[in-house]
């Protein structure tokens, strides 16, 4: 069994990204730059952002942080936007979901400049990634695929179960695997939450990618020998034996897994960390493009 | 078992646009108005191109066919489409795939105002579709789900293998029936030309739609008793004994299949005739939109 050490390809990621910023600085190219919008006081958001800020500085980016009242009406935002989408030293900014109730999610999005949508939810980005046209891809499912690329496996006529159809990483990464891509070509089954025969289409799987959010849900018995598993559940769970008094648990009951696949990404430290360097990978392509 | 009828099914679709442009009429509203790309002189695509026009007539909308000389630059087809895009008249367009090989499909597609894309191809609608979005779903998915709908198929919680992962059908229709829609929430798997096992799949499947043009391919010893195939392939196939010299085959063996399965679509007459249906019901829509 061979952990995959997510945040170790994701630190190779970053300082992929750190050398083309020299780079750029040393051939007076512009220095990417990566706004975040946010809106409200939602704690894990804020969470997130400040971790993409804080890669932003470690990579040598630019970065902008646009903090909204969760009181902000829909226009109100949608005019914010459309001042960064002119703002020409911002290369790419994403909108922190999720977003106030009241505010329509899909709207927004949409309203993100289809050149500067780094997390790839544009519905024409998203139409591109599904038909296998050069885009953004949306961050977790191109960190998946950057993990299994240098992780060196195999991926084709593999028999691959997503179980999630969210649109940030279960469709996404369902399409791109059975895409006819060198990471790519897996005969690949989507299982969600009317799936009646989940842990039969589990023990098949030589590739279980899981995007739940039930805490160690896929035990030891459901799993293949030697097949590998990418777990991208993230739920905070109570645990008293934490200074925190909770801890974050995968999708995945890693003790009794582990010891039967191939591959395992860690919660945490596996697809987490790929996140971000995905996100700051897809600033520097957008920042390359209109150079 | 029961055959599934697409001629008559798509006769009901055609009857109900029907009633719907005499409503308009009556109305005085705007006469939908459909209109066609065609480029070179591929036997096939005019046969295409002049069914779409002899449906039109029969409900009543108005067409109009643009042909040009395979010889065609891509600039200037691209012209063309611009002038369609700015004709008010014409409410929705195809381009008649495929295009002359010096023609890059994929740009040519992105060309087509969305908002008259009735083939559902342009990257936007294509990535509302795979989002859930409304928008013009591409017209072979779109009647295949209205074949299912009529017919009464459950599929939710079913297991269904699509083969094919094509942009037109495979993929479409794959992502469709595992969205959480009433005619969706199936389990999908995609099976394609590096799938190892696709007997062993099609046998598991309670639902299989085929779309790889390989005639014949899906033997009786192949399917699940009691499940419900779907047709989509189209290949000429010599045959003396007809006075044409060929005849049309789909990818199922339709006399060891239809004996075991609970549904069939036969080909002809099963998804062909629903293609059309669908992409005028696109039109009509189109034009509603901009009413």
């Amino acid at each position: 069994m061979k952990i995959i050490d997510g945040k170790k390809v994701s630190i190779e990621v970053l300082d992929e990204i750190k050398s083309s910023v020299d780079n750029r600085v040393k051939n007076n190219l512009k220095i990417p730059h990566l706004a975040a919008i946010l809106v409200g006081n939602d704690g894990p958001s804020k969470t997130y952002v400040n971790s993409k800020i804080k890669a932003c500085e470690r990579v040598g980016f630019k970065s902008s942080l646009f903090k909204y009242s969760d009181s902000i009406s829909e226009n109100d935002l949608i005019d914010e936007i459309q001042k960064i989408n002119n703002n020409d030293d911002i290369d790419g900014f994403i909108v922190q979901l999720p977003l106030p109730k009241d505010i329509n999610q899909e709207k927004i999005l949409s309203q993100v400049d289809p050149y500067k949508d780094v997390d790839g939810f544009h519905p024409i980005n998203y139409g591109k990634m599904a038909l296998g046209i050069d885009t953004f891809l949306p961050a977790t499912p191109a960190g998946i695929i950057e993990l299994i690329e240098r992780s060196k496996i195999q991926t084709a006529g593999k028999k691959c179960l997503v179980i999630g159809r969210s649109q940030i990483v279960g469709r996404p990464i369902s399409i791109l695997l059975s895409q006819n891509k060198i990471f790519g070509n897996a005969t690949v089954t989507v299982a969600h939450s009317r799936t009646s025969n989940l842990e039969e289409l589990c023990l098949e799987s030589d590739l279980i990618i899981s995007a739940i959010g039930k805490p160690e849900f896929i035990k030891g018995d459901m799993v293949k020998k030697g097949s590998t598993i990418i777990d991208v559940g993230i739920t905070r769970v109570d645990d008293s034996s934490s200074h925190k008094g909770y801890r974050i648990a995968g999708d995945v009951d890693f003790n009794s897994v582990s010891s039967r696949v191939g591959f395992i990404t860690p919660v945490p430290g596996g697809v987490g960390p790929m996140t971000i360097a995905m996100l700051l990978k897809n600033t520097l392509k957008a920042c390359s493009l209109s150079d």
